[in-house]
């Protein structure tokens, strides 16, 4: 709790900062152009904007300039100055402020505020710092357009964004990221790696996943079987669409609707595409009458579900209306939840650790005030959470109440390279659909008991697990999950039937590889293998094609010089078995 | 074309004699029920039926006197004797058999024809055989309701259905056959070996795959994709819903409508679960201008398409609403074509012998009345189809005019175990497609060119070739198929902890492996695995436990005797990796 409570007061204290920093930027803005009307300029996350209305359109040129200002005006450390006038003397003050006028006559109280820095002066509620000598690293970013209070009919004000930290170290590390961020953009290296395309005409938010793409992800979800057949899990497979009543029975209906897409009709019958795996297990663990000897079973499916979403939150694979969840749903009893969950805990901490995830952070959400079940079985699950977490020495954090109605439940946070936060792993105790569809298995007693049914998805959905390995590795993959694993370079065409014999032997030991052929130098190729963030280069020239070699050469730039074809196979073909992370 | 004619004789003589014989067994119930009204009494396939309306209804029991009748009249050899008669006569002679006097009064010509042996007269066109000692060996098989015409609102008769064949030997044959049908019936062995079911809950025709046939699944998706890969196809993954209006512009919602879902509405717009994987290749593919260099260019998918069918004509795993095709396009030039169509043709026969499916014709559709495309494309594609049959020195039948409209075929049909036919993989040229979404490349002039496409299934669907691969192996699959591939067996409870260990071991080398843990005898758990097909028993008792040995037994019942655990592996880890037919 201590980490958290620190980081609240830093982030009080830059917001104050910052937003005297619009202050400040206000100020210098009034003394390019006199005639300024002001909106308003609040802090916001990272930085700050203020609104203008200004004689001319800004241009990215003016930026530069505006800073010199501030910089001359933080150079002088003017104290900002709190007032409290009554109204009448603040319409005074901003006679030729029409938006600050505005905002005068609808605040409730006789008297406002105001802050003053030199001679600027600005209606504000604070706080502020002391004065303007205190306000850290800053950078104009960029210039928008924003209507005056949001509204469309309104005046369009123009809006400058800049962001600001206490220390310049702190300011250039967000710069930096930023750009990393721009880099690293999963959209932008989707369709430079040709991973994937989403396309209007066949509708927004349901991914394309191209062959580079699809190779990324066949990798992924054969190691997600595998481990997960060792682990106990049984692979099953289930329709994607199915009669509503399903979700009638479990609830979904009532309460999930807005993301449930309209049924269509089946001989009279009203069918919807599913929006998730759960009924169609819970539907092949009723085939049979379990007992508690048949316990646990876990079902995996790596299932397609698809969600409505408003078009204007969909955003590249992060986002989206159709996604593959790699869902598995573990039907036990009470006193096998706490083994189950721990074997889920742990299957998370490996598969983070193989896809080079090593910072994330556990919550334990949980009963809200609206619930399903009982107040007993609320206690068994989430201490059964709670134990799992602490057993295993991991560290975590309650959000109290924030279950779901069904139970509570664990979610994981991932960080990536940028230290930047995403939805992981989630493990949820669900009460409500089992009494809802009364799955029950046979006790050792002979009674029958309802059973403990637990979802949980380690990589979340494929989609926004491959969004987020794009950017955690700016789209240069581990070689085990490189869409192609290695390029063939033939140094001229003499050596392209060599090339291609290297290529074939390659592909009969199930490495992804091909031939660059074109009629283009060496360096070219290099370069445009580099560019794909191609793990392993092969040179082949006369003496590789005499010897039986290849010259190995890294993306990261690193030449491994000749080797014969199997050292590389046997090379490689470790670094992939192991799927280690550096090439 | 020599051997179908030969089969066509052999039916027309075949059908004349059933016929007879349903004109005995009419025969043969009017000599216990002298008061019998006759209905009709056709050939059909295997056999024959007549419908009688009689004083009571027949029982199972019946068969045998009516049968034993039925010899009788054969050992007589009775001469079956054609008269024309004029209507007027024939109404006489019917005068008791108003069913008879309906038909007669409906047909046509003023002189009917009917066929008489001993006192049993019958209107009929004929032929029959020279006499009822021509008639084979018959055995009546079931008795079923049926309304008099097929009319609901008429008179329900009893119908008596039989079988006929030329020789005993034959109907021996026959009725092995049906008992094997019986014991092979994938909807049978479905539920007896846990590997689907269907719930009218979820949506007749919707399939969902237990764990035993998810593990078949996997390990024939695993071998398709590795196949597929090492062909030079790559893998994508395409939605399953989107917007109709692609369904539009291809032409299925004008020509297909009748298997489309009906549309679901998101933000405004129709979307349709997909009923073909086509259009999301297509969209790939013209993410980017393709050059002649490019190409070809095959994109596999394991898709999932969803098309109406009538629920009276669902059947079990073959005809279905929902289900995965293996389905794969290929983008060439048209000097591309043949060579493209030989490799699937290659791919399609080792894939065949792979699955043990020795025998299976192909059949090559020519270009029918209403066609899409250009004579000479249909030219060169048909050319195509035909070389690459000719060149590989395949047996074909050419089906004049059957192709599809969008382009020429070849369709295979396999022969299962039991040397019926199921429908195969299927190999079509498009020229529709490519023309409706203007799919091109720019061709070695640098003018842009329509591209050929080619549609392609090997296994057709993955639940069709399932349900055909159940009825195949009656259930016992090839060990790299088997759901499971050994069972544990421990001979007493102080030996589980040893099997546990070789369970584990098996496990982690990726063998589908479990232990029997129940308490039973060691005979009941390897009746248990016989009954489940496993192909092999891993008995571990107190020998093995100390020297690290199982004790081997196939399914076959043949015992291997006891070997080491690594020797075990080896042995069953090569029939495994080689795909070996036989355990």
């Amino acid at each position: 709790m201590a980490i958290q409570e620190k980081r609240v007061l830093a982030t009080e204290e830059l917001e104050k900062m910052r937003h005297s920093a619009s202050h400040v930027m206000a100020e210098a803005v009034s003394l390019i152009f006199p005639e300024t009307r002001f909106g308003i300029g609040p802090a916001i996350e990272d930085g700050f904007y203020y609104d203008f209305e200004l004689p001319r359109p800004l241009v990215n040129e003016d930026l530069p300039v505006i800073e010199a200002r501030m910089r001359e005006i933080i150079a002088r450390n003017e104290p900002f100055i709190r007032e409290e006038v009554a109204k009448e003397e603040a319409e005074k003050i901003f006679l030729a402020q029409p938006y600050k006028l505005e905002l005068i006559r609808e605040l409730p109280d006789a008297k406002v505020s105001t802050y003053r820095q030199g001679a600027f002066v600005d209606l504000c509620r604070g706080p502020h710092v002391k004065s303007t000598g205190q306000i850290g690293a800053f950078k104009l970013m960029s210039i928008a357009g924003a209507y005056w209070r949001g509204e469309e009919t309104r005046p369009m004000l123009q809006r400058i964004y800049g962001v600001a930290f206490a220390t310049e170290e702190q300011l250039q590390d967000y710069l930096h990221k930023l750009e990393e961020a721009q880099r690293r953009d999963h959209r932008r290296l989707g369709k430079e790696l040709e991973l994937y395309s989403i396309h209007d005409e066949a509708g927004p938010g349901l991914v394309m996943w191209h062959p580079n793409g699809a190779a990324v992800r066949r990798a992924i979800e054969d190691f997600w079987k595998d481990e997960h057949a060792l682990r106990g899990y049984e692979l099953v497979y289930t329709p994607h669409i199915a009669k509503v009543d399903l979700w009638k029975t479990s609830g979904h209906w009532e309460f999930y609707r807005e993301n449930l897409y309209s049924p269509m009709d089946i001989d009279e019958q009203e069918y919807i595409v599913k929006p998730m795996n759960c009924l169609g297990h819970i539907i092949i663990y009723k085939t049979q009458k379990r007992s508690y000897r048949d316990l646990p079973l876990r079902y995996a499916e790596l299932g397609t579900v698809y969600r409505y979403e408003r078009s204007g939150v969909l955003h590249g694979l992060t986002r989206v209306r159709g996604f593959t969840q790699d869902d598995a749903h573990i039907f036990c009893t009470p006193e096998q939840l706490e083994d189950e969950i721990a074997g889920v805990v742990e299957l998370v901490r490996f598969m983070m650790k193989t896809f080079g995830f090593e910072h994330y952070d556990m919550y334990l959400s949980t009963r809200p005030e609206k619930y399903a079940g009982s107040l007993e079985g609320w206690k068994v699950a989430t201490d059964a959470l709670a134990n799992v977490l602490q057993r295993l020495g991991i560290e975590y954090k309650v959000d109290p109440g924030e279950g779901v109605f069904y139970g509570p439940k664990i979610d994981t946070k991932l960080h990536d390279a940028l230290g930047r936060e995403w939805q992981g792993p989630t493990i949820q105790v669900d009460f409500n659909l089992p009494q809802r569809f009364n799955v029950t298995y046979v006790a050792a007693d002979s009674k029958e008991q309802q059973v403990f049914m637990v979802h949980r998805a380690v990589l979340g959905s494929m989609e926004r697990f491959m969004g987020c390995l794009i950017e955690h590795y700016a789209g240069a993959f581990p070689a085990w999950l490189a869409p192609v694993q290695a390029v063939v370079i033939p140094i001229a065409d003499r050596h392209l039937e060599y090339a291609r014999r290297v290529e074939s032997e390659l592909k009969r030991e199930r490495f992804r590889v091909r031939v660059d052929s074109r009629s283009e130098r060496m360096n070219a190729k290099i370069r445009e293998a580099q560019l794909q963030k191609v793990p392993y280069m092969l040179v082949v020239g006369d003496k590789e094609s005499q010897s039986g070699n290849v010259s190995v050469r890294l993306r990261t730039g690193k030449d491994l010089g000749s080797m014969s074809l199997s050292d590389f196979k046997a090379k490689a073909g470790d670094t992939i078995a192991t799927r280690a992370l550096e090439v």
